[in-house]
């Protein structure tokens, strides 16, 4: 007599679950469990929705946001034409951004910061196409809203003296954001104090 | 200027995520975020996996564990054949006895326990399947392992007095597992030494 165990499609899910961030194999089980046994489950509800983000999701060419054209819905909006492009770190960051409603401009993740511990050098980031956008969009204003840690620090000192012959005002956004964290943890109204007390670190007077 | 939120498909598989046990609206998206970003996701895979859980897996006509044949892996197996059957609530309890190494028999699962307050009865419970299997394999002893709760005392008294008839000894594991818990949360030991203790509460004596 061999020892039962689940079969293998339940054992296959339940490996599957364990590989999503923050899901331990208790839970794994737990969920596996749930999607073979309850009648609410519809587990090709969300198979689907996995394939559709697979095929049909990609970073938008010009900034990098989630896209399901060729350009995302921030950069296709003809109202921010012309103003301020904040530099963020990842894709995600722009979310919080938007969320926060302090900010009417288009956005660049440089997919990263500069961390010479991790191997992440200039060549890694999105920097040629930054320089190219500026070049094209004339924006009136850069504006770096990048984490309020070591690496953050680097990459907009880094960005600061990079951008200064290119004859566009370089601000930072205020130390409102918490020292030391990202900025996907700070709430709206710290964004929004962050973004009005914002600081010229290089460049030329704006306007 | 609209604030611009994640595109559809993004939404969508967030909304699907959420939906899963245990998982609240922020693992949600961090699960989601790291699926559209991190080229080691392989979303594909678990869509595959979920597929197949909803199309391969389903309850074992004998016993109701989880099967991909008719029959599942234990009542397939003829090293059980003429042993003890055991009685438990739910197919995931089998797993739980299994795994403690404690039990060579097949098991019989209920599909819930006898809870007048949720409107369960005797007719919404897999109990004829269990008659009709006690006449065709003539088990020497019926074991019960339910629940240490209210609910489970009455569906163990229910089935005793059941059985009392049927010429099968009806035995019931021993309080070792925890009082008020499911037999989910107890460990190898536990479910080993309850199956050790266990006492009979009706029908003949064994053997």
């Amino acid at each position: 007599m061999k020892r039962a165990d689940y079969p293998e499609p339940f054992a296959q899910l339940t490996a599957e679950l364990r590989r999503l961030p923050g899901i331990g194999s208790r839970s794994a089980e737990r969920i596996a469990l749930w999607i073979a046994q309850s009648p609410d489950a519809h587990p090709e509800r969300l198979a689907q929705a996995l394939l559709d983000v697979k095929e049909k999701l990609h970073p938008c060419r010009r900034c990098g946001f989630f896209a399901t054209e060729e350009e995302c819905i921030i950069c296709r909006d003809p109202a921010r034409d012309g103003r301020e492009i904040c530099i963020v770190e990842q894709a995600t960051d722009i979310l919080a951004l938007e969320r926060s409603g302090a900010f009417h401009g288009r956005y660049h993740a440089l997919g990263g910061r500069l961390s010479p511990l991790e191997g992440v050098g200039p060549e890694n980031l999105r920097i040629a196409p930054l320089l190219d956008r500026i070049a094209n969009e004339n924006p009136p204003e850069i504006i770096l809203a990048l984490s309020a840690d070591v690496e953050g620090e680097a990459t907009a000192s880094y960005l600061a003296e990079l951008l200064a012959p290119h004859g566009v005002s370089v601000t930072r956004i205020a130390q409102g954001i918490p020292a030391g964290g990202g900025l996907d943890f700070a709430d709206d109204l710290t964004l929004a104090r962050a973004l009005a007390g914002r600081h010229r670190i290089g460049g030329q007077n704006p306007g």
